[in-house]
């Protein structure tokens, strides 16, 4: 089978792999399409992020889809031929997060394609994927390329429970790459009733403006745009923080109001912070991290049509032109989400 | 102008009352809609509830929607032509209860059409109502039926929020009528992901499928039909009770799991409780009582099309005919809202 | 080793047991001192209580302390010799409930001398036990006895966290057993600034006052005594009702202030409860059912000094006399904690 | 009447003032003791931080405490010669965040001492005080010295309402200035089972020790001492930041588990924050700013004995000696409180 592989910064090749046996309680997967995330094109681009590095070749990608070829022994709730999004995250369950209930924080995490452990945890852009029946949802009714969604969509569902409840509220988002927009689609479904977002790019706020955003501003060009916001004690109840840069978060707490929440989604490493209006307007910044139980909620929630993922896919590539896809993932400019499609999908 | 007026059980008139002066900081409301709630009913057919009773002629009505016609001194942000729908909650601003943030639980509370202090608090049925400014939000776009759902749907907006949050979650509603109807669709627009609705009228259980429950479920025909829910530890996570009656309120904690939470919204005195489960499995009952900033909320929903009442109003009468609405919103065999159409809208 | 084994109501034996065999990562303890409980004496006095019943024999006991004799293979952190408190509690850690981070609903819960699951899972009051060494907390510096009282704290200290602050609070506790006033002890230790407590029995009512209560009321000689925390809108933030009767729960909810919190840990089967007062003044009705890490917490408070539960022993029997000892828990007009003292102690 | 006013920096002086008339609610106040403040010291040393800076002379002081000397009409409750503490905090309970339940957000706030608004709000460091009887405690059982730690006193029971909950909770403290030794009397009588306190001073940590910390470190001389606590993924619960630099609330976020909390409570202007960690682990940053009804319960808390604040008092100056009284309360290395005595306390 074909698997999507970086080597180094800009060293990307598709390569031939051996497809894995499969063990009691898997399903092998034939996937089907992968999202293109930013720790994706921080491998492609730059071979890692803060301390965490590439040390040996490691096979990308964590949003897929795809469908079912084979069950291992013991599996129930599948058949061959469903559609299914595999969870990339495994937590082990036996250890003190896991059991506090907190298993996106598992001390043994194993989560596809990432480069913190060594070896190396392989990801999942490949033909074929085997996984455990418990990472997997059915996704009838989705398009294996919205069913790719669910990863980065579950980030934002998990984000938006961390704020408690967003019904009835005004949100600020900074931020409108494909977490800030999946962001919008979040708090919406959830009963956000104003939304504003703010980038630098106006490629990146016309998809905000897709996925519903009651107002786009572009801060370069509109630098005063959230001044109105900002006036007296402040507006927004709740501040989802996507860009990851100290400009983004400091308008943001300046336009909260007092014990308004910023939920910081956006990596950034150290960060100037107003931590004097943190603490005089009782702001509550609270990190969110990947997600767990929201992954089959995602699911759920685009059946129902109560979130629509579709317009935030930009650009479809075939596997042979993973590097086209990376590059094209990489231009804020033109692109929102890319995705990769897989053998199945050409079926 | 014309009032509806109750006198005592089954006396209900229609009277010519004299139109209010308007102060400083209100606005003259050519009423439109009055949707017909369960405590307007309880006086019309017994006189009052529990402890409450009528000891003199009352104007019924809490749930208005109408048209500007007049602006006192000093009002800003409202036109003559504006509909706007109007909460009938007046919390006096200065008790504890109002400085602690719970203005529904204010000490000197004018809720219109409530016999409970004397003089009773005089109701919004009629042709021209005197409402402060801050009563009102404007509610464009929206017909003056919708308009004047926004009181029952801020109850069932102020009982989600007091879930804390049910993004994700799997909802169990007992209590099919106007609260529980609505409550369907605050937990739709909270981003619930499933919801079961139960009733003894099949007439009150399409309504509900009309709203969007996932299932609904007829106690008289299918006693059983919670049961696969309440196996194990039990299902849902969150319970509304709208039925007010014991077995609902047991059902739904044998189906709740852990630490799931009820919102207590049925009244219905005291009640049999299985409070021994409610220890063993750490259910949170909660109560919820009335809304307050969710008024604004709730036209918001409805203007962005996140919430779609209409489907829920079922019977729509004149004034001229106000026993006969009265009459018909006490049938749950056939009705669902019942509404009062008033002068203005027949213009 | 000499067991207290129940083999039917009023049909407590003294028996000779073998001591089980030493497994990996467990100790061996002689146990020390042993405290009865509340539901020892359902199964003392009654076989039983709900549709809980002895179909077998079952040894007795779960809150106890004792010295370590002997350490299994691997164990770290214990040395013979040391005293030890041995949580009675053994969640399987590996169910939703457990993985939720909620193990005391574990699906799967071996708690001793329980008659819920058949065979019974057998208790601690024995003179060796051996249990997991993750079952125990160290006791340095307290005595058996009150080492032995680690396990009912916990239940006490796991409801003020169900409470969420209680710090500078205003407290009402119903129900003046060894759970009330546990529960003095638990809301001091965490910043109540004023306890109320209510029995009907005079004797529990000093055992309140010793353990720090700031008014005690017997609601026999003193029906009306909570009037005046009655009155408006209510008085208290925080009600744990530990009686487990409608008076209580009733009285209660009468006197808490809106949005007040009662934490239900009296079980007593279905009963009336005022549940409109419940909604208008949207109370907070949260079980809360045995504990988890609050047990290692015990321990710590006591040793720090915070609790003194010292008060609260008012009876101690050596084993020959188990049959006097549970006589004399089950008067409430004399005794408050009752304890049972094994070998160990008595070396 | 003698006031202590701030000039410019270093410019203090005291002056001879006009006592204000009593109105209507209102207590005329001997002030007997009054503690120097970190913000009292920016004005003496700076005259002023960040942006607010003073414009006008000011009298300075806001933690207070006196004797009544006359009640104004209407005044109940309180009789002439009742010592109280009087809280500096006057909301106007009309706008937005005071309806909200917000007072310490309020927009109109009066506190004493402050030179936010222009003109500036008059401080407490006065021979008489003119005080609202609403803001008045009454302090029996205390000694004025005591009295007038309930301000400092509430900053940090609110702090920890902030928190949620710290009982048996693992406790880090960054900054022991005085309310960083508060904070650890605050913790530990909400049921706080660990507080280790770090900072750079061997006095401040003195001071931390005999208010009950279980470990002190000073990062200068020990600068590894918090390693053990920040491996793994990290080991307190709520971390305390009260001494507003960056390596301070840095250390405190690697220490901290998954989801745990930081209070800010020191200010410090714009400071580097390991925002990504923040977001990997989850953490909750709150801000907390001043007190509301914390200031009744600080009172309770002494005369309970629960909190004792009096190891913490350091120096004591007459109001003649007030320059040398500001400038030992700016030596870390030697003060910890020092207050202010006026005529009352001397009678």
């Amino acid at each position: 089978m074909r698997a999507i592989v970086i080597h180094a910064a800009k060293d990307l090749r598709i390569e031939d792999r051996e497809s894995p046996p499969l063990g009691p309680g898997q399903v092998r997967v034939a996937i089907a399409a992968g999202g293109i995330c930013g720790s994706d094109l921080h491998y492609f681009n730059h071979g890692g992020f803060g301390a965490v590095r590439l040390k040996e070749p490691m096979i990308l990608g964590h949003e897929v889809s795809g469908t079912i070829t084979e069950l291992g022994t013991g599996v129930e709730g599948f058949s061959v031929g469903d559609l299914v999004a595999v969870s990339p995250s495994r937590p082990c369950g036996t250890c003190e997060q896991c059991l506090r209930g907190l298993p996106n924080h598992c001390e043994n995490m194993r989560f596809y394609g990432s480069a913190m452990p060594f070896p190396h945890i392989q990801g999942a852009f490949r033909d074929v994927l085997v996984a455990d029946a418990s990472q997997c949802v059915k996704a009838d009714g989705l398009s294996p390329a919205e069913a790719a969604m669910a990863e980065p969509l579950s980030v934002c569902l998990h984000a938006t429970r961390r704020a408690g409840d967003v019904l009835g509220k005004r949100v600020l988002i900074t931020g409108s790459g494909p977490i800030g927009t999946l962001a919008i689609l979040a708090a919406r479904a959830a009963g956000a009733t104003e939304i504003v977002v703010t980038d630098l790019s106006d490629n990146a706020l016309a998809f905000a403006a897709k996925a519903g955003a009651d107002r786009t501003i572009n801060m370069q060009t509109e630098p005063e745009g959230l001044a109105p916001y900002q006036a007296g004690k402040g507006t927004f109840d709740v501040h989802y923080e996507c860009a990851g840069v100290p400009p983004a978060l400091a308008a943001g707490i300046a336009a909260l109001r007092p014990r308004g929440i910023v939920l910081q989604l956006g990596l950034g490493g150290d960060m100037m912070v107003p931590v004097q209006s943190i603490t005089a307007k009782e702001i509550d910044l609270r990190g969110s991290f990947r997600f767990h139980e929201e992954f089959a909620a995602a699911i759920k929630l685009m059946q129902s049509g109560a979130i629509d993922v579709k317009p935030l896919i930009s650009h479809t590539y075939p596997v042979e032109e993973a590097v086209a896809a990376f590059e094209m993932a990489s231009d804020r400019d033109r692109a929102m989400k890319a995705q990769i499609v897989f053998a199945d999908a050409a079926q």
